[in-house]
């Protein structure tokens, strides 16, 4: 089982193929070869293949992968062939914000509901979804088939609402929270750690400039 | 040059060291070994040292590492020991919210302006930080000594204002937008392509089911 698992670093890279694709299709292309996708998307044709190999290889020809056929496997290997119905816990700027993504619907998630501990926040709308109390969240992430719950609260209050969401039906939180959750195996955890995103961001800067001064 | 460059994945793995060894300072903890780290981290201890060999091992005897200096020398590495002074373009919910991050503030992170080219949010304020029309982005960046753009606006006009960025003097861009961007190799760029995350998360979540499926 663990030797046929593919590597979360060619998973993360998947949906960058499905963008590019996406755009391709778009603009009515109807093949490409490895090389020109390669060109396109500044990672070498080897990795294209090899990654592209993790799952049969897509049945390329010498004349290319057809642009169509490959996105839509790509989308149905992430899964985005199905619904995925989303709770946001926390409607502060960053919650709200993420509510009114509405390129994640056509992606297949749904925002059903938003919960929030602040009750000058519950009763306020977001695209027409309602901000619940935060007491009202296990019971509405049953009644209504949620998958995926969207953690954008203060690291503080983070690890106790996990410990809820965990006593839920739900199998996956997306947390912004910044803090490692400790939740069982079976619900997935993808973290957006956003300050640690900015610290690379300032080691690349400093490098860069340290770079320049010793040339 | 190339040979002794730190990989980007170590360089991503340092701001989640520098957050636990700011919380084991925080608690009073002098000193911790590498074992001790592995357990509270969940990565093994040769990982630990091979990522901290990198950087000269910082001196870890066999009684452990000394976690102020540890997260001193990190923050270091990472830059954080510099101010770093940045805008945001684009001031929808997203580009407030993470204006509103005051923990930015604390690592040396300044917000100083705010750019949007919708006239009804010009005007407005973000922790008395106002929101200018785009025509002022260039100037105001040259003046007030901007190293960081984080660039928060839709995907359509984000590699036109990308192409403005890169006439400045600015050293990085930090790319909430859903798009590659190309700019020159001196600006510094890191993305958050949230619909990315988003998709790794839904396939996990029917990776898993799968798996369960064929237990």
């Amino acid at each position: 089982m663990e030797e046929k698992e593919i590597s979360q670093a060619v998973i993360g890279r998947l949906p960058r193929y499905f963008r590019y694709l996406g755009e391709l299709k778009d603009e009515g292309v109807e093949r490409i070869s490895s090389q020109d996708l390669s060109g396109l998307m500044k990672v070498t044709a080897s990795q294209i293949r090899q990654d592209f190999n993790n799952f049969g290889g897509f049945g390329q020809q010498g004349y290319g992968y057809n642009v169509e056929y490959l996105y839509n496997e790509i989308g149905r290997i992430l899964g985005l062939d199905r619904q995925h119905n989303y709770v946001i816990v926390g409607a502060g700027n960053l919650g709200r914000a993420l509510g009114n993504y509405i390129n994640f619907e056509r992606r297949g998630f749904i925002l059903c509901g938003m919960f929030d501990q602040k009750p000058e926040l519950v009763g306020m709308e977001v695209r027409g979804v309602r901000v619940m109390a935060m007491e009202e969240m296990e019971s509405f992430i049953r009644d209504n088939d949620i998958d995926i719950a969207v953690l954008t609260i203060p690291k503080a209050g983070a690890l106790s609402v996990a410990e809820r969401l965990a006593q839920t039906g739900i199998r996956a939180i997306w947390n912004f929270a910044h803090v490692d959750l400790n939740v069982p195996e079976r619900i997935q955890v993808e973290n957006v750690h956003l300050s640690d995103s900015l610290m690379k961001l300032s080691y690349n800067i400093n490098r860069y400039t340290k770079e320049q001064e010793t040339l």
